[in-house]
């Protein structure tokens, strides 16, 4: 391997990345050197030559992947020798990804709906069906995943997402997370496209332990992807879409502030003083998850969004207790809007296998 | 609210806890008081009377539990107003976590026939049937619930589990995590008891970020229960059983030193030389969970111990490859270990409801 960086998520623009605009540098993305005690960790990229394809294939920064006689994707129970990845993903345009298994599959059941690809006794098996980590769904050209809850859970889920997608060589692939969140300031059921995704700090960062040194890395994602999205939002008109900072923290209790955990180490007036900051550092949500796929995703050569409905105000209260249909409705306005963005896209070039 | 704490978990003994030896006051753990710039974070602890009872209650920290009307816990779908959780809950005497929900049903299983409470056509319904974010089931006094990948995966089911138990007015409770971990240095299929939960640095602690500020709690396992575990190992004499440290990590892939991660930024040596100095240290296996567990439930007067069988020895390779089936027995051995322990434990108390 070849010492090419230290220490944050390493990227050698492969010749056909190197033409997009859109696909920045990882190592550009690393803002914080390890300090000279910590490790220097290291690695190059070597890019394996893929097919004639003038798309931006995704690309592992880790050029280890290349190498693998076989790769076994444990938490997908999927793998390179036993799974034909090019024919089961090689298609795959879009990635919608959340946290719930349940909720991925509606969707796939409503893309299947919306993309004319339905049909009676139409059955959309879990892919994964060989574990109970992840699900995973396919339709034409939209894979759907869920990422269970938190960075973690989000970032295994990522690592062999990412493997997937470059062992079925697949290219041009834009990954949305389509998710639930804690408003801040905002009517219970609007919609947050994230501008940006930042830390229980308010830095849009993403940290990491890496061989026991503390590495952070800046996240990103796609500003003209979330003018896209905030555009079908306004196609839409069904409910209230906003551009805002989608804070992502580590914990649902104490780490976003609430008083109703079992834990509990600061008053009301504490509480009130760190969610009206975060309002005013431009913060509209709080979720879970999207510090690690900004920042994953976008070393990666992966266009990037995260839309999330707003479950309350935080504001206003901790507790989650809208009525259960309520909440339902709610959870469906992220998938809507991006249904419409999918087939927009779709509609823009023509024929799927030419985006 | 009172001012008694500032910044990590508050606990005051309650009168009936304060006998206990084992019950260790949460605000010893508090290793690193947070900077004079942070935030002073304050809460004391408002004692609920309970019943007449001579054990040690579950008793979360926070002083706001005991005084809401109703309180939901989102991610079971259960609540105080429409659930009766003293009828539901109060006999749980053990409580075992495992990531995987099907591994936690299956637990359920294989306690009931242990336990002599299985009968011809018994169903163990899963209680949280109202959401995909987590499963319970319940046999007699063991309560299995799984709680997914990583630490805010289950940081958000304790806080949840732990007011369950507190309304469920639940005593003398002891919590086991049986789960999956890589092993350093050990024959794939052993199971590592816990001795200390540690971090990627090898330290006993569990950081986390509260309204933006860092704060670091010492984990804290029960030596007494380690060791009554590491006994049943030797009782039952059907593979190895050690009782080493635990790392505990917020990544499967960079994060715990793999080589076939989507990213990675450091070499073969630097990995060996990382794995080596956490065998150094004490150092027998890997997982996502255990110093979140440790922190929490020590803090709220749970005994709490973690067991989990090693898939392979990280030593000598990074992919979880061995034969299904050698992973589903592998991954039985902690539910046979633990198992065997809550049938001693209820053999020695010769009725639940007096343990």
């Amino acid at each position: 391997m070849h010492v090419v960086d230290a220490g944050g998520f390493s990227f050698t623009p492969a010749p056909h990345a190197a033409c997009s605009p859109v696909r920045s540098p990882a190592a550009a993305g690393r803002i914080q050197a390890p300090a000279p005690a910590e490790r220097m960790a290291s690695s190059g990229l070597q890019t394996k030559k893929r097919d004639n394809h003038n798309g931006h294939f995704v690309q592992p920064t880790n050029p280890n992947v290349a190498t693998m006689q076989e790769d076994v994707l444990y938490h997908f129970h999927l793998s390179t020798s036993t799974h034909d990845l090019p024919a089961m993903f090689g298609d795959v345009k879009f990635v919608c990804v959340g946290g719930s298994p349940t909720r991925m599959e509606a969707f796939t059941k409503y893309m299947a709906k919306e993309l004319g690809l339905d049909h009676p006794g139409a059955e959309y098996p879990n892919i994964c069906v060989g574990t109970d980590r992840y699900v995973m769904f396919k339709v034409g050209p939209v894979l759907s995943v869920s990422h269970g809850i938190g960075i973690p859970s989000t970032s295994v889920m990522l690592h062999e997402l990412i493997k997937l997608l470059y062992h079925a060589r697949c290219s041009d692939v834009t990954v949305i997370r389509i998710g639930t969140s804690g408003g801040i300031g905002l009517e219970p059921g609007s919609v947050v496209i994230t501008r940006q995704a930042v830390d229980a700090s308010f830095k849009p960062v993403f940290e990491q332990m890496v061989l026991g040194k503390r590495v952070v890395h800046r996240t990103h994602l796609d500003e003209r992807l979330a003018q896209e999205l905030m555009q079908c939002g306004a196609d839409l008109r069904e409910f209230p879409t906003v551009l805002g900072n989608t804070m992502c923290t580590s914990d649902f209790y104490e780490g976003q502030g609430r008083l109703d955990g079992a834990l509990c180490s600061y008053s009301e007036k504490d509480k009130q003083e760190y969610l009206e900051a975060a309002h005013a550092a431009g913060i509209r949500n709080i979720e879970m998850e999207s510090s690690v796929l900004a920042a994953m995703c976008g070393a990666c050569g992966l266009q990037v969004a995260v839309v999330c409905v707003t479950l309350l105000n935080r504001l206003e209260g901790d507790q989650v207790n809208s009525p259960h249909e309520v909440l339902v409705e709610y959870q469906e306005r992220p998938q809507r809007l991006v249904g419409h963005f999918i087939k927009k896209r779709l509609a823009a070039a023509g024929n799927p296998r030419d985006l």
